[in-house]
């Protein structure tokens, strides 16, 4: 029997028989490894660990830690719940069973006359624990289509018989664990026992195929680990990601709405959210200037020939907001949906030197996007969004000075929001495919070597994939994992050769000649609906102090003491420190808990006492008395926390 | 012979014979008025100053200071016009010639071969001034219809046969001064006399009926004056306007531009007009917070349901942008026209207390209008422009005093731009019409007195109209008169009982019961675009130094000094005084040039003297040399000059 190299992604390269399967593979790394391996990539495509591998190849062993590890894990946890239900409910019929982001689901009709609910959770929880204990392997086979036929029409499920009609035969795969058998393309975890823990989250009802004139059936959410820790720190996650939920924040601390008559994905800014949104904007405003930025402002709206010199009429015309007609002179204009043809126009609405680049063009520029109304969710898919845009038009020489200041704007704003675990993503080319791309060789060369370079001097933590880049050039962007370690996309930076081109734009150089300018795209929050949700969810609603809608209360312990109150309040009105004078006929505690509700950071109490002594008594949200405090300390020690700012 | 009874505006009433002319009645009262009645308004309708009154009447008389008496002389003045083109060159043919707003045109076709040009003008205004010298009287006289058509058929003029064609037999009058006849309703003045000083403007070609498939016509501008003063100082003034026109003023200083892909009538603001811009928006946002104003932000598109429910759906619908298609879900949006409707979904967004009242909404919003291309002007009339708009909800009692605290911030913000020259129009219900109006007849009339009484104790300049109200509430309008006299309406302040019906707003009164509060839709600039445009022909560009786009220009005489002059540049910034550093390798004298052409308010120039004693020298712009001073000072004075902003 002859040998077969495997070459392991550090790029080691180890032989060992024909047939080896990547468990074996692992085997001969660690036994914990071993335990540990779900499935493997093989020569990019993601397989059974048990299958054999019959001919060179490039193995990546995938766990838990790994995403297709991560599916494969809850795509074979679906089988396993069908088998638990077929236990217990024979003759339930089966749709499909897809691993999610969340978990997994089935789609199931049951017997005649059989209803599930939450109720029946647990026997179906505990019938899953018991046959994963069994530790059951998956076992693929291939199958005839007219055997696989031959099989469903016995069993009488017509779903998959369905199925089957769309597969072609010769390319049929059945797995079998236990007593259950289901059509299935794989791959699969080794065996049940690798499943520790098992948590029906929901159940709902979905048509079948998605067709609203099929039949009803019932869809059972769940979630499985390998270790039942992993689960309890889900469920906890799970109950506090609740709590943040920067819908519900966003209702409670009066932020945003919506308004079925403007329209959904369309959100209303609330006073205090306005507030809120318009300091951070602020914030950049200011950094910006000092990076040297230009604000402009362009209008929502651009002329369909705007959208097709650009290409994104082509591109996204037809899933677009459709064309705005004039009623006389069959003119049409777009609602339009990014910034940056209408700041290539600025740009050439006078000839350019190079002496002028970079050029920087910054817009807080509301766009439009169309979004299917089931998609939309609060503020992080909406259907307008103000994106914190700017373009910046230079030399190819310009490229990596100006990426490194975008990093350090961006890391600005991780810092000043209390983001400290980041990394940055670095999409460039498929160097095997180099034809597909927009422009220059050496100058994507340039680019992506001066992206990877300043990404190295700002001591980034990356991750690089080839073949990520757009089209039109290299790009970076970057996620932030928030206080529950959920992951998030927020930043962006994109090079792009490609607008330049369409819309013709040049300087002359210092050789006097016209040359074209490269344009980076950079958006260092992403969208503030965005951002702010995040943020919301990240600090469960208590923002910095700089960022709070109401930094302040002051809460009289009577109505004798409003005088009093209302001084203190005047006077911290007058160092811009804003907040609220709660001159209600309540109780102070009912005050005091009121302002705790509001996530107020702080509460200022005034009664007999501090009139009297002109003091005020300082409460912190979240960490009670603080003791009593004059108010110029008070002042002194607040401008002191917001310093940065 | 019986008497007449002639009531005048003052309300005195005269007698006078049966058949008395206005200009006898002038002469009854003075010999000066008398030489000044152009026409005159009898019951409500204009008359020629020379036509018999047969029965009691109500009369105002006309002259050069009244819109409709300047309007009756420009019309004479076409009339006068066409008799010097006709004697000048026989056979032409007249088409219309109505009274513009500055001054009056006539659609002519020449005999056969003939073309005018710039060079004939001369020669017709030498004509007309001696065909005025004659004093010839515009004698009216009814014709029937046949003599009409007789008279121009023998003329050979097609154009007039036309126009017969659309008029009733029995109401045709032709005027004839001199050797002309005219086809016209009138009214006219007196005589020829009148008419002391003429310029012809311009012209134009002009298809005649706006039809661009009849004959093209040449139109002649031309404006005439009862003085030769008054022409010379209509030339000076509009010498002076072209030079301070918004649209040239804007491109020199790079505050916007337009860009025919982007679409006509939609302004992209260059980075110095935003700045500018974004200056008076947080000059307002600040004055606003004080006033108690919330800010919030609403989507630039809304459901088409929001319009139908606001009544502007039916209303301006079909002559709106047409409404947004979304892809698949066959849902309808539009632009947003205004931001009335968006604010009152905020308003509904919660239940409201009578504690909550009054509610001061305000976002600087941008809408959207359909105007024809063709009446589209610089900044003055565009299809997208940012109202600097709030609604403020309120219960009736309170619509006095909230109308007071808007007046106070529409003065703030003309005394604050150097508007010093405004008058409010106050604008009520037709109190002979009360059943087109929307609202209870209580309500409308203390909000009326509320309004009249608050105008006078806020001791404005005011003029009522009666009639002039909307058909929702009275309102109050701003004009200010700029710099040449112009007058534009800038600031609004209306009331509005209709859009709380119609969204079915509500407060929970002291009573306990569900109240509709009021609405009051106000802009003290009223849209931005137009505001800057006003303001900088207004200033001529030189904006008041708080507003300015760059305050200051550090001019180094040499590169020698250019590390002092940074250093000055730097210490400026840092007291946020705006401007650059002009580096470039010019003579000084070159960059003071240039420097005082950008309208710069202040140069600050540096060489050896300044370096060495650790001073500037200190150049205003259109004042020349103010000497030399140490940067300290110079910033003390500075900040003294922008304090009140």
């Amino acid at each position: 029997m002859s040998n077969i190299k495997i070459t392991l992604p550090d790029g080691t390269i180890r032989e060992y028989p024909k047939g080896t399967t990547s468990i074996q593979i692992a085997q001969s790394i660690s036994e914990g490894l071993m335990r540990n391996v779900l499935a493997a990539k093989v020569n990019g495509e993601i397989w059974d660990a048990n299958r054999p591998i019959e001919n060179d190849a490039n193995v990546q062993l995938l766990t838990w830690k790994d995403t297709e590890g991560k599916n494969t894990f809850w795509h074979s946890s679906a089988h396993l719940l069908a088998e638990a239900i077929e236990s217990i409910y024979p003759k339930t019929k089966f749709g499909i069973g897809p691993a999610i982001e969340t978990g997994f689901y089935y789609d199931i009709e049951l017997p005649e006359g059989k209803m599930l609910s939450q109720d029946d959770f647990i026997e179906i929880e505990k019938k899953m624990l018991e046959l994963a204990r069994t530790k059951s392997e998956y076992i693929r086979k291939s199958v005839s289509k007219n055997d696989a036929i031959s099989y469903f029409t016995e069993k009488g499920d017509n779903y998959k018989l369905e199925l089957l009609e769309g597969l072609e035969d010769g390319k049929i795969t059945f797995y079998t664990q236990g007593n259950f058998t289901d059509l299935c393309r794989g791959p699969h975890i080794p065996n049940t026992g690798f499943i520790k823990a098992v948590k029906i989250m929901n159940l709902a009802g979905a048509y079948w195929r998605g067709d609203v004139t099929r039949k009803q059936l019932t869809r059972l959410y769940a979630v499985t680990f390998p270790q039942d820790k992993e689960l309890k720190e889900y469920l906890v996650l799970l109950e506090e990601a609740k709590k943040r939920d920067h819908r519900k924040l966003g209702k409670e601390l009066e932020l945003f709405t919506f308004s079925e008559k403007v329209g959904a994905g369309l959100p209303l800014w609330l006073p205090k959210g306005t507030l809120l949104r318009e300091r951070l904007e602020q914030f950049l405003r200011k950094a910006q200037v000092k990076a040297g930025y230009l604000p402009v402002i362009t209008p929502h709206i651009g002329s369909k020939k705007l959208y097709i010199t650009s290409g994104h009429w082509e591109k996204y015309g037809k899933d677009s907001f459709q064309p705005i007609h004039t009623p006389e002179e069959g003119e049409e204009f777009m609602l339009k949906p990014m910034n940056c043809p209408h700041h290539c126009e600025i740009y050439a609405s006078k000839p350019r030197s190079y002496k002028e680049l970079p050029l920087r063009l910054a817009e807080f520029g509301t766009v439009y996007r169309y979004e299917q109304s089931g998609e939309l969710h609060g503020l992080t898919r909406v259907r307008g969004f103000t994106q914190d845009d700017a373009h910046i038009f230079c030399r190819p020489d310009q490229v990596k000075d100006e990426f490194g200041k975008v990093i350090d704007l961006v890391l600005l704003v991780f810092k000043s929001l209390g983001f400290e675990d980041y990394t940055a993503q670095i999409s460039l080319r498929d160097p095997e495919n180099k034809t597909k791309y927009f422009g220059e060789d050496e100058d994507w060369e340039k680019a992506e070597s001066a992206i990877v370079e300043i990404a190295k001097e700002k001591g980034l933590r990356t991750v690089t994939e080839l073949g990520e880049s757009a089209f039109y050039g290299p790009k970076l962007d970057f996620m932030v994992k928030d206080a529950l370690g959920r992951k998030w996309q927020l930043g962006t930076v994109q090079l792009d050769y490609q607008l330049p081109d369409r819309f013709k734009l040049e300087y002359v150089g210092s050789d006097n000649k016209q040359h074209r300018p490269v344009m980076i795209h950079r958006a260092p929050f992403g969208s503030l609906e965005r951002f702010i949700a995040v943020l919301t969810e990240h600090c469960a609603g208590n923002f910095p102090l700089w960022l709070a809608p109401d930094q302040i209360a002051v809460l009289p312990v009577s109505e004798k003491y409003h005088e009093y109150a209302k001084s203190i309040h005047t006077i911290l009105e007058e160092a811009d420190i804003r907040g609220f004078l709660d001159e209600r006929d309540e109780k102070i505690q009912r005050k005091i808990r009121d302002a705790e509700v509001k996530k107020i950071p702080f509460m200022l109490i005034v009664g007999e006492k501090e009139e009297e002594s002109n003091t005020i008594s300082v409460r912190e949200h979240g960490q009670g008395d603080k003791g009593a405090s004059s108010l110029e300390d008070f002042i002194k020690m607040f401008q002191e926390k917001i310093k940065i700012h």
